[in-house]
């Protein structure tokens, strides 16, 4: 499947934080640069998310902001 | 100021892209690695984004989706 | 490509409004029943959409909103 | 109240979830059709949801991807 | 309509610039205190704004980030 | 560090609910007028939110609905 979403970006699952609702799952996406992620625990189980397996990010770009110092 | 957003990455804007109420902007925030932002044109004019210039991509966690082959 | 977002429904395009940065299509995901999406130019140009083309909404469950009378 | 997003369907409750924060709810928009909402679990109980009892879905355009096969 | 977006607020249009896809949209919610949006350019014109006439803004608590000096 | 999320709004923190994953925040913006935000937990910590301390909102405009009656 293609998507919309303008940004896929492949990275290794680091941690994984389970909540009654949501779930809380940070990727390392090049050496040193991490992305954290909150999804619904119900989607973190259907992908089968397990620490140091290759996983995506996948954001829109109306989702990213940009600042500067 | 700090901010809630889990995620600020460190780049350099390689695009821009203006609109009329929007601008696309990508930065590079690893080697081979680019992230698309579209922002509202005024926003882009304020923070004074030009190429090759530094800047942070933030992104909250809620908006990071997670895919896997 | 198996992604977090919760919701994925499959449905046919029945309008495409090119702009500038941003692309408004609308699917029909059941008899009567439209969604109306705005997504990159670049982004829709990518999924080669066309009237009355087979594509797929996908929303993120925290990006619904619920309402009543 | 007329609201500014696009998108607007009736369905039925069909499941609820609530977690300590948040809430889950899913609605039947079409026959075999649901969509999952992720709302916080005070904006659940001040619209006063139950199983079967008819509510909309309300999306904002700019949070529905687009995907292809 | 009762919406599960926890923050309605009332305010006065106090600028409109239309796009080709989006229009921009400020209102002014407490003396000095305002408010910009986007939105597509169908729901402004569906929504009737014109300067200074009352209107509201609506924001999901997931959408609002909190910020320290 | 200055952002592209359009509207940066000074208010007082009013209360604050801890989930497992998520916290709720809410704001007081101006007399009467209070913002809820839904955050990571971890981000709550992070920035040290306590009761009745000054903080800002951060919403990026096409975040922001808008109504009428």
């Amino acid at each position: 499947m293609k998507i919309s979403a303008r940004n896929t970006i492949k990275g290794t699952v680091k941690k994984i934080i389970p909540g009654v609702v949501n779930t809380e799952v940070t990727l390392e996406i090049a050496p040193g640069v991490e992305v954290t992620s909150v999804i619904t625990k119900s989607s973190a189980e259907k992908l089968h998310l397990s620490l140091n397996k290759e996983a995506y990010i996948v954001i829109k770009a109306t989702d990213v902001m940009v600042a500067v110092d």
